[in-house]
Formats: structure tokens, sequence, C-alpha cells
């Protein structure tokens, strides 16, 4: 089946929720065709594929679309079901992976609104932000992986270090960069670091992660077009 | 494996969120032990069970905790494997059955915190309400049921159903005596209206859905404490 299937994934170069596809693609070893989207002007197949959210990604495959990336990570690992498989065969662990994925995203999005609204999170926001990330450091570590940090020597990375990259793969220097301050320090956080580091070093991380001074270019000029749309 | 393990169930009997897990174990066949929570005094084994949102539901099963409706609603299904299923076998019709159960949790959670923050929604904001259901309305019907309005009487509810009631399945009379209006209507949204009330005469639900009157009670003692704390 998965021979002669049509994979087609609509994206956006710097979309976080896009690498997350591509990784999983990637991991799974499933060939596809990449479709960049103008997201100012919206491709016709685009709106037909995902009328909801109107948002990339969308993976196309043979003919059927599929919206929303982890719903998409999901669909991939059950489709494709050789080995490697993105989330674990035990339920529980399972449940756990998601559990950690849904959290890190939850708290990505919190931090996320309160920068796109007030530029410069509080002493407050900040606070909270980095209390509800120690306890992500703590419990995941003690709860998924008790000796240490998860390597990838033996394994290809899966589900959780796929939406882990992709919120905080950038997050050090985009942080830095258009709020001056940095919320997730490696002292604070030497599991999470040192995971993120490791999922780094793959090549097929290397290939999907867009550059960042591309990447800063682009937050930049969204940055200037909101003031403006504001002022 | 089902035979001889333990599933309890930490719960608080209005939560709607509880309900879902319920349903599921119900439609599954799985007996559990049922633990009623006071959420003003949580229990210690609670807050041991889930240190992250210290909230119910948490299913636990063989000493294992899981947390969040939704993963437990896929741990039972993974666990329990034996028919009836709670998603359907096909990776596409999964994914869909997701989606849709993701985005109605979407639109009920932003319409919530909008009533929660302000009482009654402006015209607005129903407006928008109504039109991100019509989609609901117009596009679950057409992606999933082309052929009319699910029935139960050869197929067991599944994990879409489950959130589905869960969320709209005692909306309308809340918002009516809490808030005065009726977003959710039956002429308005006849397929989802259909699908609810089909849901409803089920015994199983019938069984775990608490009375009208002792949840409008709850609410409006919740809605005085509110309003209290806030002035």
């Amino acid at each position: 089946m998965a021979e002669k299937s049509s994979v087609k994934l609509h994206g956006m170069w710097a979309s976080p929720y896009v690498m997350r596809v591509q990784l999983a693609l990637k991991f799974k070893g499933v060939n596809y065709e990449y479709i960049e989207e103008d997201l100012q002007n919206k491709s016709e197949l685009l709106l037909q594929y995902n009328p909801v959210h109107k948002k990339v990604p969308v993976l196309v495959h043979n003919g059927l679309p599929i919206a929303e990336s982890t719903i998409i990570l999901e669909y991939i690992d059950e489709t494709w079901t050789d080995p490697p498989h993105l989330l674990p065969k035990d339920p529980y662990l399972r449940a756990k992976h998601r559990f950690w994925a849904a959290y890190l995203q939850q708290v990505a999005e919190e931090l996320g609104k309160v920068l796109q609204k007030e530029g410069k999170p509080s002493e407050d926001m900040t606070n909270e932000y980095r209390n509800k990330m120690d306890m992500a450091e703590e419990l995941i570590k003690a709860e998924l992986f008790p000796n240490g940090c998860p390597s990838f020597e033996d394994a290809k990375p899966g589900y959780l270090d796929i939406v882990l990259y992709s919120l905080l793969g950038s997050f050090d220097y985009i942080a830095e960069e258009l709020f001056g301050f940095s919320p997730f320090t490696e002292e604070r956080y030497p599991f999470l670091a040192s995971w993120i580091k490791a999922l780094k070093e793959l090549p097929d991380v290397k290939e999907v992660t867009p550059p960042k001074a591309k990447v800063i270019e682009l937050l930049h000029a969204r940055r200037q077009s909101n003031l403006q749309t504001k002022a």
C-alpha cells in the first residue's frame, strides 16, 4: 500500500506544526510531495481540504485530506504500521506520551497568547510559565526517562519527541530576539535541554528546521505588521 | 486481563468530562469502582495521581493513573481491545472522528470562557458560535453520516458520540437557565439535535446523566460564589 500511494503535504516553511508532519514522514520513511502555501493567498486546494481551520499542515493521502498536526501524526502511525512507531505499543505509555505532548502544547499556547498580546510577559506570567515547565522537566523525566535523557542512537524519535522539538527547538532564540528574555534555559531545564540538543543533531531534524535568520526576519516582519494593524 | 484487573475512576457527579469516561467504560462493558471526589477538598490520592492538573477524571488501572478525558478514552479503547470499539478501525475515519471531537471541544471551550467572564455573550459572540456550529452541523453530516443521523440500534456509541454528548447533551437547558439564551437549537441544528436525542434514549446514557435540577442548583451556587469572589 505504501508503495503506490500518493502523499502530499501542504505546508509553510516556518510553521512548527508543518515541521511535525515532515519529521513524522521522514522518521517513518514515507516519501511525500511538499507543497508550499502562501498564507496571505491560500490555494483553492487548501481551502477545500481544510474548510474549517483553513490552516496548514494538511496531509493529503490518496486524495483524502487530514488536518491538525497531532491528528496527522496519529494517522501516519496508524497508516504506515511498520516500525519505527511514533507512539509506543503499550497503552499506558501511549497515554503518557499523549498527556505530556498535550501539556507542553497547552503551556506553549498560553505563553504564545500573552506574547502576542503584550509583547513581553509580566514577571508573574514568566514565573507561572517557568513553574509549569518545572513540572514537565521533573515529571517527564521521572515517569518516562528515569535513566536519563532519551538517546536516538538506536531508536528513531516519535510523537512526543516531535511535539517537544516543534515547541521548544527554536524557542530560546526566538524569545531572546523578539522579547529579550529567555524563559527556557539550559540551567533550569537540563533534562529537556539535553533532550532537544540530542534531537537537533539528527540529520532529518536538521533538514526540516528552518534557518534561524530567516525565521527571525519573518517574525519581525509579522510583528511590525501586527503593530501597524493595532495602531 | 480484563477479568482480574482493578479499575477505579475518580470523578465528580456533575462533570461532563467524568461522564465521558463512565460512558466509555459502560459501552465497553468494563466494570469499575467509582470514587466521588469533593473538589473543594481533593483527596490525597487524586493529588498524587494527577499532580499536574489536579482534576477529575482520573482512571486508575491496576494502580496506574491516567488523566485527561480524551486520553483516557483512547487508553480504554487500546486496553480493552474487544468490540465495541470507541474509534473506527480505518485510520482515515479515526482521524475524522478525532478532528470533529477536538473541534466541538474547542468551540465549546471558547464559548465557556466568554460565559464565565461576561455572563451573557454579545451578539457578535453568539453569531460566531452559531457559525462555527453551522460548520459542524453541515460537515460532520456530509463527511461521516451522509445517510442521516447515527442510530444506535445495532451499534454502540463511540468516541465522537461520547464527546458530542458530553458537550451538548445538557447545553440547551443550562444556557437557557443560566444565561437566558439558547445558542443550540433544534431548528438550526436538526442533524446534531437528533443525534443527541438518539443518545439520550440509551439506558447507559440515562444512567450516567446527572439530574437537570441538581446540575442547575450546583451551577447557580457556583455562579453566586464567583460573583461574590469578584465583588
